[in-house]
């Protein structure tokens, strides 16, 4: 049997027990597993059996080269990604670079995304509409994310923040909080979920002027609250609308 | 032992694979399973041996009640919820009745909510920021939804469209279209993602003018990409950013 086919996985935030049974049983059946190497350390002790293609970080487009050229020749790849594998993930690249691979076949497995495992861990922020924002200005121009900023609290919308900064990227949260208060009032609750489901997990609820002067990395997920986001006990809770005689 | 405990608990889009290995292991053991009518009766054939409460639609307040009375007798009770536990999910009323059950410990587990199903089914539509907006008005202001709508329209997010229809809500779709239409061409590329995980799953990518004039109802899922999204052999792709060089 020659099965030419990439499975894109996504993985959870970390644990086994946060993937779902299909990404589980695609990972075990599949020929490779492909993905950023810190990923494929995360899974590698869970099926130790399988062959790695590991690229670093900005090697995205080498590493799906690779991986439809281990397809081409009759195998199932994974390609994994952290979280859900649509959501800032590889389908897209995966996807685009397929057009040169027709006899490749494509299938997206969806994960738990950082704004579903981080809201469970700090409680129910996202109970109501919201909007998901990468900082990262690597392939975006920083003036559309800070227009995007700007829609989402005029539209009094939760906002989760991804990627609110690393190594490179430093002030770019107190820069995203400073044009938020340009709208919204320093006490809106908002949260950081850190370490998602792996070693060192934690959550904090503030509020937005604090959030201002928070400490925050790459392994942060950011969420700031609507008009009806409360602090309940340090569990965020959003309400489910604007009707509730709660 | 007394677990005085309730597990908000998401279950996916639908069938077994699509929950997550810790979701399913909390089923397994929990004392009772509770939620609405559709998803008790989706779930009963994978763990029959359990006690069931469930309540109609719109008895979420008497269902989470039930659930926190079985609690505090010493029970663990899973609620679950179609998707995920938080996005439009049931632990935001959790945590908010809870606080009249201080001693029932309270976990979320996510889960994978429709806009990440879906977007598997239609490709990679979510690879860039994105809003999620419910065109359900049973507890928001219509004219809210509306400027909802156009803030993600002006800042060229993609957007997820929960709740598209409801018996009792026609022409709902049609109306957010022309909104979106007021800045957004009639050529931008969307989709719909239909019973997804369940019988009868299908997929269609469409543009925006289509759309206007489309059949959705709440079984459906509906994306509307960003400048960005293309359609490739119809599947719905989104570009990772503005500065590509595919």
């Amino acid at each position: 049997m020659n099965n030419k086919k990439i499975w894109v996985v996504g993985i959870g935030p970390g644990s086994e027990k946060d993937m779902t049974l299909r990404a589980h049983e695609v990972l075990t059946e599949c020929d490779y597993i492909c993905g950023y190497t810190v990923y494929c350390d995360l899974v590698r002790p869970l099926f130790p059996d399988k062959e790695y293609i590991s690229t670093p970080m900005t090697g995205e487009e080498k590493r799906v080269e690779l991986a439809f050229e281990k397809a081409d020749e009759g195998n199932e790849v994974a390609m994994i990604c952290s979280g859900d594998a649509g959501v800032y993930g590889m389908a897209g690249l995966v996807y685009e670079i397929g057009r040169d691979y027709p006899e490749v076949e494509i299938e997206v497995i969806p994960g738990v995304t950082a704004a579903l495992s981080g809201a469970a861990l700090l409680g129910a922020p996202l109970i109501h509409d919201f909007c998901l924002i990468s900082l990262s200005d690597r392939l975006t121009p920083i003036e559309l994310i800070e227009k995007r900023l700007r829609a989402a609290a005029s539209a009094d919308m939760v906002i989760v923040i991804y990627n609110p900064e690393s190594r490179g990227r430093s002030g770019y949260l107190a820069k995203a909080c400073d044009i938020l208060l340009e709208t919204l009032p320093p006490d809106r609750i908002c949260g950081i979920a850190r370490n998602i489901g792996r070693d060192g997990e934690n959550k904090i609820v503030m509020k937005l002027d604090e959030l201002r002067n928070a400490q925050a990395d790459m392994f942060c997920t950011v969420f700031v609250g609507n008009s009806s986001t409360k602090n309940i006990n340090e569990v965020m809770v959003t309400e489910r609308g604007y009707k509730s005689e709660r």
